[in-house]
């Protein structure tokens, strides 16, 4: 099962954390972006060609410490059909170097539409009687706002071509308690609410490492409400985003944990950001970020695992 | 204000709906896919094809009496790269016929997060000293689960570039009363909450036509529902899916409209595959598609506009 090989990578490197790879013109090092500009122009060909060069160095620098990576769609979304290729091949390439990689998309929707996401990024599409995988992620993070109708497709694929999803239950922002802490009665809340519905969907394909298919995203910045989640949760599979440039500490995602497994925490900025801090210009990206991804592994371990 | 010009165009076709393009592999007439394949293969960039020339076929039959467009992203990005092509390829087509060019994402996040959703489909990226706008479509659809953390990024996108959003309020779908019918006290629930929020965050841009910039989305399958966010937004123009395939009748939308205006209501399905009903393969299937946007056109006159 998906997780079965998510917790087992986490343990065989100890390291329960997830890099984000969210680039922005502004966080690639300039001497990247500016020799793909000197190629191709201003153009997102450019930008995207550097979007990658920049992952797989990323990637390079961390896949014998960090267990998976984490894209943020949104980002890639932003350099239009050219950004769509640098996905692709970000997923393949850190898929080449054994990480477990999740597609950040927060997609919600239903029927057919919720069948056409799910086999976009977890499945394939028939042409004629040939088959095409566009990105083939291990898993997607899922929007619940419309109900189980829109889980359960997702679930469905997910389940076909062993892959796992993440329902958003509480988001790491400030404002995520205005619909998700509503007070719904008998204890309950619309963010425990979407955590029963995820892990009631997904009782039936719990794995040998305890975990259904269908994990929640639940936020470091509010540890009251994940370790809430953790005790009505014992199946389920925790994303935790909100570390580090957020706010979140490792004391603070301490509750998602259960016997020491069961989450990956995320952390994005802050990793493949460390070249601004080194004053190296950018040069030594991947190892600012290695050193970074390091130090995020002895505060995890020290703070869950031991 | 991107609403005035929806109204205007409603109000000078004397028709408010809007066509789904949402093209599956069978929903494309064999001739359009198989011309394709022949001289692409079995690929991406066949169905790609094949997609935008089953678009642009539509997008002419329908210009001249129906104003408005709405891709749902889904079935695009299920094509890969390929598939954002044929997406940014349609937006412009429709854009050229003077249609108004709904994108149907449904994204939901946060910061800069979401900042780059609305950036990709309402604005643009800068790379080096350049600008480009990857799609430009005229409005979005979001969601807002993740409070208005995840609402006025797009807000703020779709006010630079005079485009406009529409959140999900109450969804068309069987199960969508599982979060979204939640009450919450004081005679709300979670749908007339997002609602409210819609028009609080909008309250500052009412156009010339009346509305807000942060539309909705309520469905034609909940009329009763439908009438109370109607009541409680005068200023919040709808935008009202479930018509047709789904079930819902011109009776049921009627509770959208305001003074004859304020919404516009979808169909998809019953447009796109009309072809599948006339006996002639698809080698009609502009035509079929015209005779059901004319039929609908009647329906939603004769119900609300006259």
């Amino acid at each position: 099962m998906s997780f079965d090989r998510l917790q087992d990578k986490i343990d065989a490197l100890g390291n329960p954390s997830v890099c984000g790879l969210d680039p922005l013109p502004e966080h690639i090092p300039p001497g990247v972006m500016q020799s793909h500009i000197a190629e191709k122009g201003e153009t997102p060909e450019a930008a995207a060609d550097a979007y990658f060069e920049f992952n797989r160095g990323l990637i390079d620098a961390l896949y014998d410490i960090v267990p998976a990576v984490k894209p943020q769609s949104a980002f890639y979304e932003l350099l239009g059909p050219r950004g769509a290729e640098a996905l692709k091949r970000t997923a393949e390439y850190a898929r080449s170097r054994g990480m477990y990689v999740i597609l950040d998309a927060k997609r919600g929707d239903i029927g057919s539409t919720a069948q056409a996401y799910s086999e976009a990024y977890l499945g394939a599409v028939r042409i004629g009687a040939s088959e095409y995988a566009p990105y083939n992620f291990d898993a997607i993070t899922v929007n619940a706002y419309l109900g189980s109708d829109g889980v359960v497709p997702f679930l469905e694929t997910a389940n076909r071509n062993d892959k796992a999803v993440f329902v958003l239950a509480k988001t790491s922002n400030p404002s995520s308690g205005e619909l998700q802490d509503i007070d719904i009665g008998g204890g309950r809340r619309v963010y425990t609410a979407v955590g029963d519905m995820a892990a009631a969907l997904s009782s039936d394909s719990v794995g040998r490492r305890g975990f259904g298919r269908a994990g929640i995203v639940a936020g470091a910045t509010y540890p009251a409400e994940l370790r809430i989640l953790r005790e009505r949760l014992p199946h389920t599979f925790f994303l935790v985003p909100g570390y580090g440039a957020q706010g979140g500490g490792a004391g603070d995602v301490a509750g998602a944990f259960l016997r020491g497994g069961g989450a990956i925490v995320n952390s994005s900025r802050a990793i493949i950001c460390a070249w601004k801090k080194t004053g190296a210009g950018g040069a030594d990206y991947a190892e600012a970020a290695r050193r970074e991804a390091l130090c995020m592994r002895g505060e995890l371990r020290a703070a869950v695992m031991d």
